[in-house]
């Protein structure tokens, strides 16, 4: 018997690596060090990709391998097919273009956003086979376990001439990506911006450095890049910024929460905008507030001018802030060269083990607390909520605000559920309506049909009703932490469901007596007068003001301005 | 009114490195680019620290940053004091001297070992307040929140002339300490054992990239390193080979597990080392334990050996299996140099988020299944085990194992509890009398008391009960998945209890029945006969067989050797 090769990947590799040399020196662009002509990028690709490779090909909240995503979709699907693409979001047409002209059949995937619907269109023809649906950090982790790509195709700012990268801003996903395909014999490819010598002109800093990285190629358009964190403030409505003031009175001042991580919405905008005018009437400057995970959302600027916020890690950058934050060093992590240094990975472990609060909005609810943003026709993924929204149950160091909530939900109880512990606030911050007048609060979730619809081995809920902690809407707080029984939990969901068919269907004695004992929680138990609920408070009531207040450093994107 | 200065942490970052090199040069050892005479190290350390920083030590698991933690203890308490240590591992002495001679006064971290019982003294004298106790990931969180270091004190393998540093097979904790320290105005220093020139000489790979790094030092001795993942063979007894027969039949095989971690002790070594025997006698080879996260446990050689292990990401390396590493690169992550990349964070979401399973060891187990290693008089900390042994909530990608654990956890439960979820499988394995007849099983944990004694917020509980699913005890295995009351968990827990006053005091009916339900399974009912679970079942008896069955490419340290 021969004995068996136990370097196969490492052997694989350099066979790839040696196609690849072999492939472009044979069409006439030679390989120059890790340097790959834009032009021979299919070469490249059909040289080093096999079918049947697990891929990653980069797809951030943010930046996009948008050139390689192109080279990828142009190849000839019957010499790389089957590929299984294991990508964090997909958010271009391309990402999708490689199933359905048989480029890639299986996909494991965290978001999609936009092409939600097409997933889900392509799922039911069959051409896609989704292994599962992740949320990011559980999909990084499998990088290194069970999903390691044998090719990771990734987005950078910049190379220099050894193939060290920088990345800017956005570094986002590219460590974890790299680190678990380079040490597990994959092949790194890397489209840039720009290409510096290293030498005369060095990289601004390294963010991935050369010997991790296979090949690099000079894209002939910057990558794309979406700005997804940026909301107009000018489209806050007074019913977002009464919840807002409920917010900081109720949870964040009631909790004394220091340390936490704003979904995106104009809901949490709102609280971030109410901060410095709103909070600071309240004396809370100092108090809570003063620790995020976060992407530098242009309506913290307020916030931080005001001197509330003493450090801002983040997972990606946003579009406009970089001369902000290149000003503002001591708030966000930054590089030598001034630019935000930005660890999808990182962030999302800190958004779990070192934030006491989560807060985001859903598009439904149901009567046990379960939250989802499943729509039916849409296969649209968890991103980083499930990650920030669930009790961190290996947490052991403390704060008031987690010892409270702890000591809420265990209180009267026996056993194991009576043991003293920490918990997690996760707060769903919705409009008992959303737009065309769909009730956010349901008796079924359409995660159920969905899940009927594609098979999927669980309904694809978002945040589970045992992990949240507080429901907020127009009409009030909900403390789930306080309830004892189902019942009382049905009760406390539709005493803030307002006039949706759930809310109405409520019990008003059993609500009312909710409300006594504090689990729910109406504006005037708060001591907020409705009345003051206007756009007034904001600290910025549009882009303009935003930019204002951060003394002309915040450059909006075209679209958000209208001056 | 001035404006605020917004950029105060790089422009202090840059007054310490300004004064560093000043007083280097006054001391006639000037810098050569960023490298430092050792015998200047208490010159620099003088120079950049300032009483009251945040300091990271690196204290790993294994490898020790021992050169700068003996600089830092021989420095002058009247000039660098009340330093707030923030490191994931106490274990040299020097860890505790910083704080005895007033270096020090508070400290944040994750495990002590050794150290336990001298930090519970000198926090007992009020030499040490400690700010929280953590599981590993949760520590490297809170550097990107709120206990970013200002100075950071690591340990690599080499250094080039740029400052780029290799780490080798034990990277551990040094990509996440260095990350939040470099890129929030924080100083970097790195103590190696050789220097290279970085052109004739280049690294092996780089780890660390040279913009992360300030300042370099050539150790007069290479950095203290600790094999704490090697256990004898010999020494495990029939009893443990029992209990790893009900593990590996009653749980990796009832569940279908794939994806695991193992906690490291005798117990667990027995489960590796029948794998390719009694796993093999059972048919079991390529359906459970086939990706893992795990340092390299040299007891897991024989499964590798015989094909079992896909892969092994490493939170850090092993002495002596560094060339069986390099000869086995298809299973462990390593670079182009051949050695392991090892990543403790990484890992650590790994075994979070990627794996079905975690078994382990522990001293006391009380009746709702809360298990601690806390004993009177030490403060050990927690280390991995909370992280890799509580569920996992923010999962949402289904595994057979999973999908089975959270069913029999659900069934038959209503509301929030009873909406379909997986679950991590979380095993306690311990034999119901430790050494000198310790019983493991408690009415009351040690734990509290600790707690009264320090103040503590909370005992200091390893695994809470709520997240343990099975206990697995030479009598056998009580899986509390399956209650669904107090009593019943508290009846299955006394059901494997043995002769300890726990077991002595069960209700002799309650448990029948528990059994009659599966709740309680005892090897006769796994079909295991106790007579057949001799030493002869492990695929190796010593650690010479170890080396053996490596082809004698694992070299263990002398202290394991008797030949």
């Amino acid at each position: 018997m021969n004995p068996r090769d136990w370097n196969t990947r490492a052997n694989d590799r350099a066979a790839r690596l040696a196609r690849a040399e072999r492939a472009l020196a044979e069409r006439g662009t030679p390989l120059a060090g890790k340097r790959v002509d834009a032009a021979a990028i299919g070469t490249l690709l059909e040289a080093v990709l096999e079918p049947g490779d697990r891929v990653c090909l980069e797809g951030n909240n943010q930046k996009q391998a948008d050139f390689l995503a192109d080279a990828l979709v142009a190849l000839d699907p019957a010499r790389v097919h089957h590929l299984h693409m294991v990508q964090s979001v997909l958010a271009l047409p391309q990402h999708l273009d490689v199933f359905e002209n048989g480029i890639a059949s299986k996909l494991d995937f965290s978001f999609s956003g936009p092409q939600g619907a097409r997933i889900a269109r392509l799922a039911s023809a069959g051409r896609i086979e989704i292994g599962a649906i992740h949320t990011y950090l559980e999909l990084f982790s499998r990088y290194f376990i069970d999903l390691t790509p044998r090719v990771a195709l990734i987005a950078a700012q910049a190379a220099d001439a050894e193939g060290n990268l920088y990345t800017g801003p956005n570094t986002e996903d590219t460590p974890a990506i790299v680190e678990a395909t380079a040490f597990s014999g994959g092949i790194v490819i890397a489209q840039v911006n720009e290409m510096v010598d290293g030498r005369s002109t060095p990289l601004p800093r390294v963010d991935i450095p050369a010997g991790w990285v296979s090949f690099v190629v000079q894209a002939p358009r910057p990558h794309f890049i979406e700005p997804l964190f940026t909301r107009d403030p000018a489209q806050i409505s007074e019913i977002q910024v009464l919840m807002a003031m409920m917010a900081i009175k109720g949870i964040y001042a009631g909790y004394g929460v220091q340390r936490l991580n704003h979904g995106i919405g104009f809901d949490t905008a709102a609280i971030e905008l109410l901060l410095p005018t709103y909070g600071e009437s309240l004396g809370l400057k100092g108090k809570i507030a003063r620790h995020w995970a976060l992407n530098p959302h242009p309506a913290l600027i307020p916030a931080i001018e005001a001197g509330w916020v003493e450090s801002v890690h983040s997972f990606g950058s946003e579009l406009g802030m970089e001369d902000y934050i290149r000003a503002r060093s001591d708030v966000f992590f930054t590089g030598p060269d001034g630019s935000l240094r930005s660890h999808r990975a990182f962030c999302q472990a800190a958004g779990h083990y070192a934030c006491d609060l989560f807060i985001g909005s859903t598009l439904q609810i149901d009567l046990h607390g379960n939250s989802s943003t499943a729509t039916l026709g849409r296969i649209a993924g968890f991103g980083g909520a499930p990650n920030m929204g669930a009790d961190a149950r290996g947490r052991r160091h403390a704060s008031a605000a987690w010892l409270q909530a702890g000591r809420e939900a265990r209180a009267g109880r026996s056993g194991a559920a009576g043991t003293p512990r920490g918990q997690k606030l996760v707060v769903q911050m919705v409009e008992t309506f959303r737009e065309h007048m769909q009730p956010a609060f349901v008796e079924r979730l359409d995660a159920w049909t969905l899940q009927e619809q594609t098979g999927m081995d669980l309904p694809p809920i978002m945040i589970y009703g045992e992990d949240v902690t507080h429901i907020l809407t127009e009409e009030g707080i909900a403390n789930l932490l306080l309830c004892r029984t189902d019942e009382e939990r049905e009760q406390a969901i539709r005493g803030v469901a307002g006039y949706t068919a759930v809310g109405l269907a409520r019990d008003r004695r059993a609500v009312e007596n909710l409300r006594d004992r504090g689990v729910i929680r109406r504006p005037q138990d708060l001591g907020i007068d409705p009345r003051e609920a206007t756009r007034n408070l904001l600290a910025a009531r549009s882009m303009r003001d935003l930019v204002r207040a951060s003394g002309g450093l915040y450059q909006p994107p075209r679209r958000f301005r209208n001056w």
